[in-house]
C-alpha cells in the first residue's frame, strides 16, 4: 500500500491563501504518521474486516472485527478524529482539506474502519451546525475527541430515498426533550464496542407535523442517558435488532435500531429536520465519493504489482523476457487498458475531492468572515459538484474495482487475494447515500435545471477561462491543445445538451428529465474528470521544464496518463450524449408500461 | 421464477430441417418437466447453494449443499442428463439445441447446481470426439445417464490462460496406460457427493514432448480405477488438496486435485491434447454464455417484481397511484431504463445462443452425413460467433446483475434478498473459460483476421441480404426500416474497423489488434445482437398482424424492447469505434511503461 500524498504539496498556496499557512507548514508532520498508520495498522486489518465481521451479542452489543478496537484506540489517542473541527470543542482547527486527506488515505486502507470515524463526522457537523449550545457543549467535545461516536438514522423499512413516507415519532414531554419511538434500519456503525457511548441523530415526526418532508425533525439521541457530571447513564431504549448479512463491508455493522421511547433532543428547528440533515447528507456523499477513489486506487495498486509478476503468454509484438518462462501481464495491451483506467479514475477522482476539499475551506472562511454572498456561491458550486462526486466517482470506482479482478483472472475471484472485496465493498457505493439515479436527478433536476442551468455555466466559465489561458499563453501550448480542443468541445455540447433537455422537459415532456438524468451525470463526470486531468497535464509539463528533475518520472506518468485519459475514456462521451436525447416514449410508452405490468 | 420457453416454439421448421420433427412433436411433453423441475426443485436450492456452499471433507471427499444430490438424482430419474446425446450410449438423440434450452433454463434457476451436469457434458463430448472405442464403451453410458459426472483440468498454479507453461507429467506404462502427476488448480465440480466416481479429462506432458502447446496431451483420469467388470475400484491418486473460498459460486466446488501416480489414459493423439481439449472448451463457452443470459434474465425478473411492489416518490410527470402513500419504482424513467436493459441483454442474449445450438445442430447433421464443406463452413462460423456469445454475453449479463442491486438500493446489498448473489455468481463468467480479454484476441486476432476476414464477411453478408430483404419486401417495411438503416450503419463500420486495424497491425504496429481487441469484441456484440432485436421485432409485426391475437401484448413487448435496444443501447457503439482506433501509443509508449515498473 502506497499513499500518493506528495500528490497534493501544492496545497501550500492555498493554505496561505485561507490564512492558515501553518495547516502547509505543518503538512509532512501530520499527515506522514496518518499514512504510516494506514499502512501499518489499517491496511492489514482490511482482510479479518471481511472475513470475521460484526456480530451481534445482544440489543447493546455488536462485537466489531478482532483488532479493531485496538486500532481505534490508537486514532484517538493521536487525536486525529478532530483535524479539521474547532479548537473551543478540542479540535485542531486545521482547514477541513486535511481531513479529507487523511480520510483517502484510511479509506483506501480499510474502508470499513474508515466508516466509524466518517460517520461521526457528520453528526459533528450536523451538531455544530444546528445543534443548541447545550448539544454542542454536553455532545461535541467527546465525539470530536473520538471518545464517543455519531450515526445518521434516516432510513426505515418502507423508505429510504423517499424520506416523506418516514414514520417514528417524537413525543414532547415536560422537561423539553422528546420520546422517539419507531425502527431504522441500515444504520451505518449503529452498535459497535469501540466507544461506549453513541449519538445517533433521528429522522422523526412530532405529533403536530405536517405530512410529507416538511413534516420531518432531528433528534439527537444518545445510546446511553447522561448523568448530571457528562458521565455515561442508563441504556436509553435504543435497541439493535439485528445486523444485516451483506455482501460487503462486513467490518462495518449495519443495524437494525428500534428506539422505544427513546430519550432525545430537538436538534434545530421542528419539521426542518430534512433541511438541517442534509449537512450530514452533503459530508456523507463526499466520503461516499471517496470510497470509489480508494477502491481505484487500492484496486489499481494490487493489480499492477500481479500484472508485472504474473508471467502469461508472449507479447503479440514480439517476446520481451526471452529468459523467463513467458513474459509479464504487464507486455499486453489490453492489461495495460485496464490499468491505466484504474490509474485514471483514481487520480482523476482524487483530484476531483481535493479540490471540492479546498472550495469548502474557502466557503468555511467565508462563513466565519460574514461574506454571505461568497459563502452561497460556493455553496452553490459546492452543491454542483456533489452529486458529480458521489454519482460518477463511486460508479467508476467500482469498475476499476471490477477490473482489479479482471487483471487478476481466476486468482482475482478468489477472497484470500483480496481483489474481489474490494468489489464487493465497493458496490454499496454507487446506492447507499443516494443511488447513482437520485443523485442524477439532483444534478439536473435540482441543481442544473431548478437553478436555471448557473451552477453549470458558473463551472463552465472556469474551464473556458483556464482553456484560454492555455491558448494564449501557456509555454506549453502545442502539448495541451490536443486536450484542450475536445474538452472545449464536449463542454459546449454539455451546455447545448442541457438546454435542449431543459427545453424539451419544459415544453413537451416532463419525462425528459428522468429519463436523460443517468446519462447526462456520467457525461458530467467525464467532462470534469477531463478539466482536471487537463489541468494535471499543464502542471506536469511546467514540471517537467523547472521542477524537481527527480520528479521527472512521476510528471511523465501524469502526461502518459493524461494522453490516456483524452484517447479512451473521453470518447464515452459520444454514447452518453446520444442516448440521454433520444425520445422518452422508448422508456415510457403504453407498450412498455403494459410490458412491465404483465411480464 | 418464469422461463420464457414459449419464445422459442419456432424451433418447429428447424427441427423438420434436421430430419428429427419428433423434437418439436415432443417439444413441450419433454420441456414443460424441466422448466417445471427448475421452479419447484432447483431455484429453491438457489440460496442454499450460496449460503451453505461445499465443504472439504478429506482428499476424496466434498460435500455439496444440502439438497444438492437429492435433486441431482431426480435429474439422473429423469434421464435429463442424455437428451441430446447418442442413443447408443444410452442418450435420447435429441437435438443439441433442445439441450441448450434445457440448459438455459437450469442456469436461470440454479447456475451453480447447473455446472455439474454442464462439466460433465463437456467431458462427454471430448470422449466422444477423440476417445477411443474402449474409453467410450466403458465410460460414456455411465457418464451419459448421470451415474458419473466428468471434469476438465487445464489450469495449474503457475497458468490459466497460458496452457504453453502446463508442467504436469504422463509416463508411459507397460499396460499401455499412464501415470498421471501434478497439481491442477480451480478445477470446477472436481470432487462432490453426488456421483461416486468422477471422470477428469486432464492436460498433461508426456516424457518426450515438445515445449509449449504442441507437446500437450489429454488423459482420461478416473477418481477411481474400474474394476474388469466396470464397477468401481480403488482411489486412483486423484487427491483434492483443499476447496477455494470464492466470491461467489459457493454451491459448486472449486478444487486443488493433486494427481499423484493416478492412472489415465491417452484420448485422441499425443501432442495434440490442447486441440482436443478444445471441444470441451467450446462446449463451456457457450455454457458461460448461457450464465451471462441467465444472470439476465433472473435478475431482470426478480428486480421488475421488487420495481412493481416498492413504493418510492411520486412520478416526476405527476402522482400515477394517488390513493398510495407514494408512486411504484417503475414509474421512473430511470427504474425503465434499467430494467429494459436487463431486459434487452436477457432476451437478445437468448437468441443470439440458441442460433448457435441450431447452428450446432446443423452441424452435427451434416457431419453425419459425410458433408465435410458444409461442416466446416459450420465449424467456421460457429467459431467466430463463440468469443462473441462468450465475451459479449457474460459482460452484459454481469452488467444486469449488476443493475438488478441498483434497482434494489440498499435491499439489494443484503444477502437474503438474493440479488448480490446473481453478481457474485455471474462475476466468474468474464474470467473464466478464457477472459474477456481472451475471447477478444480469439476474436480479433484468430478468427477476423488470421482468417482473412472471411468468417466476418459471412457474418455480414447474412446480415445484408436479411436487411435486404426487409427493405424490398417486408409488409413491416416502414416499422423496421429505423432499425435496419442503424444497423446497416454499424455493421459497414464494423467491417471497416476491421479493415483498419488489420492494415494497422500488418504494416505498421503489431500492437494493434491486442490494443483494439475488447473494444472490437464488445462492438461485434451489439452489432450482433442488434441483427437479432431486429429479426425479434420483423417476427413481433408479422404475429401482430396474423398471428395468435392472444399473443399481442407480447408481440407489442418485443418491438418497445426493440425500439429500446435500438435508441439506448445501439449507440454504446460509437464510444467502441472512437476507442478502438486510437492509437496505441498511449498505452505502449515509453514513459507508460516506465510508470507500470516504477508506480
Amino acid at each position: 500500500m502506497k499513499f500518493q500524498m506528495k500528490e497534493v504539496h501544492n496545497c501550500g498556496k492555498h493554505y496561505d491563501e485561507l490564512g492558515c499557512p501553518e495547516a502547509m507548514e505543518n503538512f509532512d508532520e501530520l499527515l506522514d504518521p496518518i499514512g504510516k498508520f494506514c499502512e501499518e495498522e489499517l491496511a492489514p486489518l482490511n482482510d479479518v474486516g471481511d472475513t470475521d465481521g460484526c456480530v451481534w451479542i445482544n440489543e447493546h452489543e455488536v462485537k466489531t472485527p478482532p483488532g479493531f478496537k485496538a486500532v481505534y484506540d490508537k486514532y484517538v489517542e493521536m487525536q486525529w478524529q478532530g483535524l479539521s473541527f474547532p479548537p473551543e470543542f478540542g479540535g485542531m482547527g486545521l482547514p477541513l482539506s486535511m481531513a479529507i486527506l487523511k480520510a483517502e488515505m484510511m479509506a483506501t486502507a480499510n474502508w470499513t474502519f474508515t466508516m466509524y470515524p466518517g460517520l461521526s463526522k457528520g453528526a459533528i457537523n450536523t451538531i455544530l451546525s444546528h445543534g443548541s449550545e447545550h448539544l454542542q457543549t454536553t455532545y461535541l467535545p467527546k465525539l470530536i475527541d473520538g471518545t464517543w461516536t455519531g450515526t445518521m438514522c434516516l432510513t426505515e423499512p418502507q423508505c429510504g430515498s423517499d424520506l416523506a413516507q418516514v414514520q417514528t415519532k417524537a413525543v414532547p414531554t415536560a422537561d423539553g426533550s422528546y420520546k422517539i419511538t419507531g425502527t431504522k434500519i441500515f444504520i451505518s456503525c449503529g452498535e459497535h464496542d469501540m466507544v461506549d457511548n453513541i449519538v445517533h441523530c433521528v429522522l422523526a415526526r412530532l405529533p403536530d407535523a405536517p405530512e410529507g418532508t416538511r413534516g420531518i425533525s432531528l433528534f439527537l439521541v444518545p445510546k446511553r442517558t447522561l448523568n448530571a457530571d457528562g458521565s455515561n447513564g442508563d441504556f436509553n431504549g435504543v435497541n439493535i435488532g439485528r445486523i444485516e448479512n451483506k455482501m460487503g463491508c462486513h467490518g462495518s455493522s449495519t443495524c437494525e435500531i428500534n428506539f422505544e421511547e427513546a430519550q432525545g433532543w430537538l436538534i434545530g428547528e421542528a419539521n426542518r429536520g430534512l433541511n438541517h440533515m442534509f449537512t450530514f447528507i452533503n459530508t456523507s456523499r463526499v466520503g461516499t465519493a471517496i470510497q470509489g477513489v480508494g477502491a481505484a486506487e487500492l484496486s489499481f495498486q494490487n493489480a499492477l504489482t500481479y500484472a508485472q509478476e504474473r508471467m502469461s503468454m508472449r507479447a503479440l509484438s514480439g517476446t520481451k523476457h526471452p529468459e523467463k518462462v513467458a513474459d509479464p501481464l504487464i507486455v499486453h495491451p489490453d492489461i495495460r487498458r485496464m490499468l491505466l483506467t484504474q490509474k485514471a479514475f483514481a487520480e482523476g477522482g482524487r483530484c476531483m475531492v481535493y479540490h471540492c476539499a479546498l472550495l469548502a475551506d474557502k466557503m468555511q472562511k467565508a462563513r466565519m468572515e460574514g461574506d454571505a454572498k461568497l459563502e452561497k456561491e460556493l455553496d452553490d458550486h459546492l452543491g454542483f459538484l456533489t452529486p458529480i462526486l458521489k454519482g460518477f466517482l463511486t460508479e467508476v470506482g467500482l469498475e476499476s474495482a471490477n477490473l482489479g479482478i479482471q487483471i487478476w483472472g481466476g486468482h482475482g475471484y478468489i477472497r484470500q487475494n483480496a481483489m474481489e472485496q474490494i468489489v464487493r465493498d465497493a458496490r454499496i457505493a454507487t446506492v447507499w447515500e443516494g443511488t447513482t439515479g437520485i443523485q442524477s436527478l439532483d444534478l439536473l433536476g435540482r441543481k442544473v435545471l431548478l437553478g436555471k442551468i448557473k451552477p453549470l455555466n458558473k463551472f463552465t466559465s472556469e474551464l473556458y477561462a483556464y482553456c484560454g489561458e492555455i491558448i494564449k499563453s501557456s509555454d506549453h501550448r502545442m502539448a495541451l491543445v490536443p486536450y484542450v480542443m475536445p474538452l472545449l468541445a464536449r463542454t459546449l455540447e454539455w451546455q447545448m445538451l442541457t438546454y435542449r433537455i431543459g427545453m424539451t422537459a419544459r415544453f413537451q415532456d416532463k419525462e425528459a428529465v428522468g429519463a436523460a438524468s443517468v446519462d447526462y451525470l456520467m457525461y458530467s463526470g467525464y467532462v470534469t474528470m477531463g478539466y482536471w486531468w487537463l489541468r494535471m497535464a499543464e502542471a506536469a509539463h511546467k514540471g517537467l521544464k523547472s521542477g524537481d528533475p527527480a520528479k521527472a518520472d512521476f510528471y511523465k506518468a501524469k502526461i502518459a496518463t493524461a494522453d490516456f485519459f483524452f484517447q479512451r475514456i473521453m470518447p464515452r462521451t459520444k454514447t452518453h450524449s446520444a442516448t440521454m436525447t433520444s425520445p422518452t416514449k422508448t422508456l415510457m410508452n403504453d407498450d412498455v408500461s403494459k410490458m412491465m405490468q404483465s411480464a
